[in-house]
Formats: C-alpha cells, structure tokens, sequence
C-alpha cells in the first residue's frame, strides 16, 4: 500500500507558529478524540492533520452557500470573523447577540440563514441556542475545553489567540474564493493576525 | 419569542415506529450526546429531533455531489444502501471491502470518492481506515455504542435494524431526489423496509 505523503492546506509550520493546535490544560469528553497528545505540563494538544482536514471539508461546504452567518462574540474573533464574512459574501454578527435574532420574525434584524458558523460555542451559546430550535445546522470552532453538543460539525483548533483564529478563517477564505474561481487576495493580517 | 412547531421531515410516528431513536443499553461517551434518555430497563434512546435534522442536513450535503460511494458490510444496511446508492447516483459497496480499494491505485477497483457515507464504524472500519488515510470526507450513522472518532458528520440512529436502515436512507434519497428536482417514487420497501 503506497504511504500518502503529508499534503496540508498550509504548511505544518505555519499551524503551528500561528498556535492552531494549542489547548487548554482543561479538556471535555466531546474533544477528547481530537486530542493529539497532553504535554508534561497538562496542556492538551490537537491534531494538526484533523483540523487541516476539517477545514477543508469546511470549505467545501461553504462554497456553495449564499446565506451564511458568521459570528464571534469573543473580541479576539471579531477581525477575523468579519473579513472572513465579508470576503465570502456572509452576513457577520459581532459583539453582543441580540436574543430572537433567528426566531423572532418581528425583530428588525431578524434573519434566517442556511448554515451558521460560530467562533466559540460557549461564548456563542445564544447564537447556538437560537439556530438549534431553528433547525439551522452549525459549524463551531471548538478547542479542547468546549461542550460540542449542538455542532453539526467541529473545526477542533485554538479558538481563543487571535493568530489561530486569522488563520484559520484566512484559510476557509481563500480555499471557499478559490473553488469559486475568484481571486484572493487578502493576508494574514487583514483577519488581525499580528506578528 | 414565537414557539416553533415540530416540523420533522416524517411524521414523529413513522420514525418511532421503525425505531429510529432505539439505540443499546451499551454506550460510548462518543455517543452520549445522542442520548435522549435510558429507560428504565437500560436501553438508551436517541433524540429524535436530532435524527431528523441531521438527515435533512446530510441531505443537503450530499445533493450536490457527484462522486459519493455508500458502504454497508451489515447484512441489514444492504438493501437501504443500495438502492440508496442506486436512487442518488452513488457507487456502493455492500459485503466486504477489499483493502487497498480507496488507497492502491494499482487495484483495479481502485476509486476516489469526494464523500462517503458508512453504515456503521465498527462494521465498516476498514473503509473508515482508508478513507481516514486519503482524506476523504466520512458521513456516518452511528448508534449509541459507536465510536466516532474518525466521523465528519454523524447521524445518529438504531444503525442495526433493518427498518431503521432503510427508513434512514429512504428519507435521505427522497430529500436528494427532491432537491435535484427529479422525481421520487421509491416505496420503504424498495430499502429493504419490511411490516
């Protein structure tokens, strides 16, 4: 059986400069498969492979969607989240959620979008809350310390340090513009990525 | 807030009646968050409305598609994968599969599918391994004792009996057919369904 070479969406070294596979000390029953190894000091660590390959999976679904939402209530989402949905032409909601958003039809903003893609599950519990009695499936971020009940797919990565989180939306960005055959063009530090 | 009614994709009736939700008094922690409830004699139960928005989800995944290859070693899946398959313009493979199938091109069965839909983990382990190896996206149906480590998509539901099966795939091919604006005329019994 020929061996497959490693062939990733970015090289290995970037995720890891950028810390997408950094945990938490603290791990729930949920993560515990995407857990690659805990260090002597406690701190859990993710597979790098999977969340290469849940992105892409990720992208491949995205890119055939027109009504996307994107949200991070987390500060350290917001620049990435944005660029993200603006780049893919998704509707964004950062900062406070306002409650009946998804269910209450009466509500000036009220919106129904075919899929959500939330940053944290925890910090984007009333989001989540929401989409789950609308039947909306959701994508999530989730780092090993997150509850993953109400995800209909987990991207398992470091969804707290604002380098893994450019990253990892710069990446869904580019790969969802260039299965639609437009030009990306948008760095690193346009989704807040600091060096 | 409004209360949304039930809106399943068949009546709650028809999936209970096929026993959809009746999962194993054995359970893995994988699993738990399927579980509806264990009723006094130990049988662990899965949430309905979770079974059905992941097939609606599922289905809407794969109607778009091309390329998707449907797996059932069990005995019970094979009528319901089949014509599934069959129904959706999908390759299957029913019974044993031959290693080397997704990753030795030299092998004359040799196939790439951009998707994959399983049966069950533990009895379709070896495609799981393989496709795990290639990369390829994993749809699985999983029961309340799977595991589902090496699973993108889960839709969890009583994976070992025959009725369950088809009724699963049965809606699964209805809602892609649908979706493709093509007709449907397939009965539960063409999967395998029986009184």
């Amino acid at each position: 059986m020929p061996v497959k070479k490693e062939k990733l969406l970015v090289p290995r070294e970037q995720y890891l400069s950028a810390g997408v596979h950094i945990g938490l000390t603290a791990k729930t029953a949920d993560m515990e498969k995407f857990i690659y190894k805990v260090r002597p000091n406690g701190l859990a660590v993710l597979n790098v492979a999977t969340i290469d390959k849940r992105i892409g999976y990720v992208a491949n679904m995205l890119a055939g969607k027109k009504n996307v939402l994107v949200v991070s209530r987390k500060e350290n989402g917001q620049d990435a989240a944005r660029k993200f949905a603006e780049l893919i032409g998704a509707k964004s909601i950062l900062g406070r959620f306002m409650p009946g958003s998804l269910t209450n039809p009466t509500y000036k903003e009220f919106f129904e979008p075919d899929i959500i893609v939330i940053t944290d599950p925890l910090a984007d519990k009333q989001v989540m809350k929401e989409a789950v009695q609308m039947r909306i499936p959701i994508i999530g971020l989730a780092d090993t310390f997150n509850e993953t009940t109400f995800l209909d797919v987990i991207i398992p990565c470091n969804n707290k340090g604002k380098k893994s989180l450019a990253l990892v939306y710069w990446i869904l960005a580019k790969l969802i513009t260039e299965k639609r055959k437009e030009k990306f063009e948008a760095t690193l530090e346009d989704f807040g990525y600091e060096k």
